[in-house]
């Protein structure tokens, strides 16, 4: 879909709207349906090819509003109200196409700090079985969870909330972490009376997109009885295709799994998928049951997250699924691994720069050899120049530039105006006498 | 605005975000402005009147646009993708007229955990700062949370993640907390050698919308040292009408406070307004400062909350506030607590039934004399109808339907019709034998 389609579909889109609200109160104001009625209406496959639009508009009727409980009939008298008006849509329309994260990136957060808390309570359940005379508070002093050290500052702020000792495990040339250096350290640990709980592996790192060795880590972890969390927030979209798969071998030993398909599989922000293995084991970490929430069909998701309320997401991951078709996605990850692949081989015909990490999808860690301060200058007039917008990292102790391939409008030519615009800059600072 | 207009500001919008996407490369990637730039250009106060739609407008790119960094653009290198496109953004549309909430409503449980959590983290260092024999997980099996038995089931799970023993403080025959009940069970638990930290008063509980007598409370949690953090999620949109602000009285000793503008305030879900008395509290509790998110301007609100990302949610508020004016938000409020006030009338009006709690503002809490199970059975048959919808709760141990006035269109006629098809269920029910 292009800017003139979207401009049609538009139009259209805001007229449904329109009549759906004006006419809301004609519609059963509460389903007629059981849960999993949508099971039969819909297939269990994305689909291979980008389907017609009118064909989705048709299904909204046909599969999505017999099992919706129209929160803004007038015949709802429940809970407590969900606003909703005209100038607040029209505002949400600007904003999904500003689309700007405030901050940062998303909710893998969550995602992290449900898995912890959710091993937190399977581990201090299991200790207490086992050894009745340890105390609660006993057993949290003495949990230990591990993540790679160049693993997202959530995870550590994760373990910070949910009270217990977070260790960093060191990496290895590729900035991986592989299951000898996790062994070492939980041997250490349990030699001094700590207990191992849970370890989040990172596939594709924020700093340089590397990728934790799971086949290794995931039998530790199950050996020990940690729980292992897969954080793939980026690098997750990837694997749709065949060509990335290999790096997702040794999932079969998680217990949950988190990305974020607002990062990279064009479902705007905010979009986050969580797999457990065992939904007991999160329900059991946060269930409670009020009466004003009991209903017929108890089994939600409610005890799954924090939030107790969540927007209706799935809305437009099925949009953009079925208007993509699967084929179209994998085309989208592909031509950014491209671009990615583009800007390493500028960087490489310049022997002022030096590459830092293996570019394996759409990220590039690139620096100029020489000092911290050089690139901490270069990066300087990169920001004001307002031209291109990049972050550093560091690696290895070494201040780092990360060029992202980002939008979906970014084209060849942006990449190679964003380099000369990179070598102009340089050529400028190595010029000064005291760059 | 009604729908027709609507229709017309929704066509331009389309425009608008096509215009803006087609175009974007054109933008500077980076603003050139420093934070704040947004205080002088912008009143401080929302309009008493409604604004005029296009004043907006022009408003978007005279004080919106220039503060913005265009995740979008081709030249944005930084971070990783944020992912975009046009289905999603179709998607996104639908799925806000729609605004269904996903198991129940919303972020308020996030603000309650933030504030606990705060509180925790101040507690732990305060109590180790004058016994430094303490260690942290001695303080935290000692830690105790106070909340209403009337609060919201996410105060008792916010407890739950925080690792702290939480307390529910009896109500008084109004269903709200008074300060000697609180102080009853703070010197028992002192007494025990336990240390109370914590206080969640509601103002507008779930079950009933009772008021906690903040006036009472918040001295005594600021006497011994308890964070007070008010969840005023649904009645905190009234405030903003001068009748209803004596019920905020009191409100100067808390520390946090959070109601939720997606509530009763026009604004889309999701949409959570938290305020904290000191910053640093919160942000102690949670700060993380990886290379890859240090930028110029630090200060920011990435440390107040789980996710590190979150949408541009205040675009919505700044529509409706303007599009509306504080009178139009007034006359909104007002105008459904007098629906209410006629659902009361019409309850007290037949002597079958009786109204279970004072009704304040949009909520009424009603039941048939007689037993519990005669009531479930009423409720069983309205939920079967499919006509109207409501969900019950529990007060003093009797089972009470909840009649909540929610939607936006929702009219005399409605609630008459309402109560029409109320009072027949109740005569089917009664006729039969063994009701």
């Amino acid at each position: 879909m292009d800017a003139a389609e979207f401009r049609r579909r538009g139009r259209e889109m805001v007229d449904f709207v329109a009549d759906y609200l004006e006419n809301i109160e004609q519609r059963p104001v509460y389903p007629d349906l059981e849960p999993g009625y949508l099971r039969s209406l819909i297939p269990t496959e994305a689909p291979l090819e980008p389907e017609n639009y009118e064909d989705i508009i048709k299904d909204v009727e046909r599969v999505i509003m017999p099992g919706v409980t129209h929160w803004h009939s007038p015949y709802f008298f429940a809970y407590f109200p969900a606003a909703s008006s005209y100038p607040a849509m029209l505002a949400d329309m600007l904003c999904g196409a500003i689309g700007c994260i405030g901050f940062s990136w998303g909710t893998a957060s969550e995602a992290t700090l449900m898995s912890l808390l959710a091993a937190r309570c399977k581990a201090i359940r299991r200790v207490h079985a086992s050894i009745p005379e340890n105390s609660e508070a006993d057993i949290l002093s003495k949990l230990v969870a591990y993540t790679s050290e160049q693993a997202h500052s959530s995870v550590e702020r994760a373990a910070l909330i949910g009270g217990v000792m977070m260790r960093k495990v060191p990496t290895d040339n590729s900035y991986a972490v592989r299951g000898d250096m996790l062994k070492k350290i939980v041997e250490e640990d349990k030699a001094a009376g700590l207990i191992p709980f849970y370890f989040c592996a990172t596939l594709g790192t924020t700093p340089s997109c590397a990728f934790d060795h799971i086949t290794e880590l995931g039998p530790l972890c199950n050996e020990e009885n940690m729980w292992m969390h897969i954080d793939a927030a980026y690098a997750g979209s990837a694997f749709i295709c065949p060509e990335f798969r290999p790096l997702l071998n040794g999932v079969e030993f998680a217990d949950s799994f988190n990305f974020n398909p607002h990062k990279w599989l064009l479902v705007n922000f905010d979009c986050s998928a969580m797999w457990v293995k065992k939904r007991a084991d999160i329900i059991g970490a946060f269930k409670m049951e009020p009466l004003y929430l009991k209903h017929e069909n108890q089994e939600s998701g409610r005890h799954w997250q924090i939030p107790l309320g969540r927007r209706f997401r799935s809305l437009k991951m099925w949009f953009v699924f079925r208007l993509y078709g699967l084929k179209g996605l994998q085309a989208h990850i592909r031509k950014q691994v491209d671009l990615a692949k583009e800007f390493e081989s500028l960087v490489r015909a310049d022997k002022r720069f030096e590459i830092c990490a293996e570019v394996i999808m759409g990220l590039v860690c690139f620096r100029l050899k020489g000092s911290n301060e050089l690139n901490q200058n270069l990066l300087k007039r990169i920001t004001e120049s307002r031209e291109i917008h990049l972050v550093p990292c560091q690696l290895s102790g070494r201040f780092v530039l990360r060029f992202a391939i980002c939008a979906r409008s970014t084209e060849s030519r942006h990449i190679q105006q964003a380099w000369r615009h990179i070598t102009q800059l340089t050529f400028e600072l190595l010029q000064e006498p005291n760059h």
